[in-house]
């Protein structure tokens, strides 16, 4: 099925201009590796040739006047940087919001992913039809149905356009090979702060241990590599969408999280109680898992907030609540906590 | 080896500031697969979940004040929208060129690559190094030597950028689900100008042939898919790169390419007789061909126009003369045929 858009007037009525001082893209980070033997000009054959890959693919935007410390948004699984662009609906997404607001945007595609495709091992997942699962994990609904006042548009186009979000592993997804490229960022931009989404958060976390120049961290969703100070990991968390296990670290190296205000948010329809459906209930042990971390870095001196959206009357949120129809209420969220922490100086 | 890039000050001294009207990103066409079965609900199965791929990925800006007719990018075999951005050592490409210069610009990712990676049929290329290779067929030099006076930075950090621009296929190169990609965006946005670069010039060539909203194209270097009327297809070229072979239509859809103006562009060290030397002997068939072909659609009352730029006293280009050292001397090149056509209006 060719599905031909003629759809609505483009480019739709024109919004406020934004003026940037700066626009670019660039790989950071990386590896070479060669393939054993010897090159010999003109020849098509691999023997001693190289590979760079494992980078992560960045495209930043810098508005004039920007404040002093970088946005850096980093996607989850299945996603690349358009995560933070344009919604499946066609409205403005956080890198434009947030450079509107006169932050600095630097989205990453992490290592063997989107525009950081070119991997050094070869990719292991296979190609599986998938979009209904994602559906119901992204917490949309359960398929076909939305959930009652889902924050998400019920245009067609829209369902079509998000679907399409979408790209698959070029490469083995590897935690650590995906933090050395966001820590990499940062050893080119210096002090800023990273928001990250899901998969993305767990990343997250393994970045922050690796480059203190991360000074804050928001995380929408964070899913997975929840780090514990040894001996202080809760068991696995069982849940209808598989077991949540921890990691462990040592104490010291722990410390790091304490250094740094970090807030998580999530959103709507996450269940309290154990739930036979798939897509919600692996939201459940993860929300828990958060909290319990939370505590974790608190006790020793940290700053981590989590913020379940309807405990503060927010509903409607699915999985993406920085491009869901209230996204401009996310935003502000988020800005008012850079407000509170003096990040948007 | 892990790269860490510290480097010079980034981002670099401010440039001139840039105001645009829009930006935003969008997939336009592809299709929609289904796996065999029925869906149920909370599963991870496959059965009678869908796959939407094959669609292209885009990026736009839409300046203040735009001119008529948007310019939309199309990049070559290992390449995606990176191709037309910031270039490897660091300068403004033609994105942000063209944007200053008042023209709506598109940038594509063709199906099955970077932002559009999500295929509906799995990769069939294996992951093989041959960084090496590329840095001969795009004519750079001989590895690991440089041709003299090539237009590409003698900086190290340069040419590991440069090597992590490429991507990895994410399923089969199909000409006519590319071609149908670009051709969806111009279903979406109307009339406008197609430029692409080497393999995209022959897929720019199938779209044209599907879409008659390209009202010109611009083609740096293309080297595939030469498509001439039944019957007047030259012979295969054998070259040591190996045989080029051209493409035969019905008359009455060859057509199409006389009614709209047609340049194309070759860069350098290109030698005028058979050689051994892989990496350059190939594109001398191609400029052969490409010369082939201009004759073939003036024939029947054609504009095509080629350039070899060394014929015209500008020298060093590499395959990629768009990102090359002088590339704002080749960007005024197409400002100028532009103007010449009364395409930017």
């Amino acid at each position: 099925m060719q599905t031909m858009k003629q759809g609505a007037p483009w480019p739709p009525a024109t919004m406020e201009p934004l003026t940037i001082a700066h626009q670019a893209t660039f790989s950071v980070g990386g590896t070479v590796t060669t393939h054993p033997g010897t090159f010999t000009t003109h020849s098509m054959d691999p023997a001693g040739q190289t590979t760079h890959g494992d980078h992560a693919f960045i495209a930043c935007q810098i508005p004039v006047d920007a404040r002093r410390l970088p946005l850096a948004f980093l996607h989850g699984d299945g996603q690349f940087g358009r995560t933070w662009q344009t919604t499946a609906d066609g409205r403005e997404g956080f890198q434009t919001i947030f450079l509107r607001r006169r932050h600095s945007v630097y989205l990453i595609d992490q290592p063997r992913r989107g525009g950081a495709g070119q991997s050094t091992l070869a990719p292991t997942q296979p190609l599986v039809a998938k979009d209904q699962a994602w559906y119901e994990q992204f917490r949309i609904g359960l398929w076909p149905e939305r959930f009652p006042g889902v924050q998400f548009s019920g245009d067609p186009e829209a369902l079509d356009q998000y679907f399409r979000h979408m790209v698959p592993n070029t490469g083995p997804f590897d935690v650590d090979v995906a933090a050395s490229g966001v820590a990499a960022l940062f050893d080119k931009i210096g002090p800023g702060i990273l928001v990250s989404h899901s998969q993305g958060g767990g990343v997250g976390w393994a970045a922050v241990l690796k480059q203190p120049e991360i000074r804050a961290v928001i995380s929408y969703e964070p899913g997975s590599n929840f780090i514990f100070p040894r001996g202080e990991a809760p068991a696995p968390m069982p849940s209808s969408g598989g077991e949540l296990h921890a990691v462990e670290v040592e104490p010291e190296l722990f410390e790091r999280f304490t250094r740094i205000p970090i807030i998580m948010y999530y959103g709507d329809y996450i269940p309290e109680q154990p739930s036979p459906n798939r897509g919600v209930d692996l939201w459940r042990v993860r929300l828990d898992m958060a909290r319990l971390w939370a505590e974790a870095v608190n006790r020793r001196g940290g700053d981590v907030t989590v913020v379940h959206l309807p405990s503060i009357g927010i509903t409607g949120n699915t999985h993406f609540p920085f491009s869901d129809l209230n996204n401009v209420e996310i935003a502000d969220l988020m800005s008012a906590f850079l407000a509170e922490k003096h990040l948007d100086l």
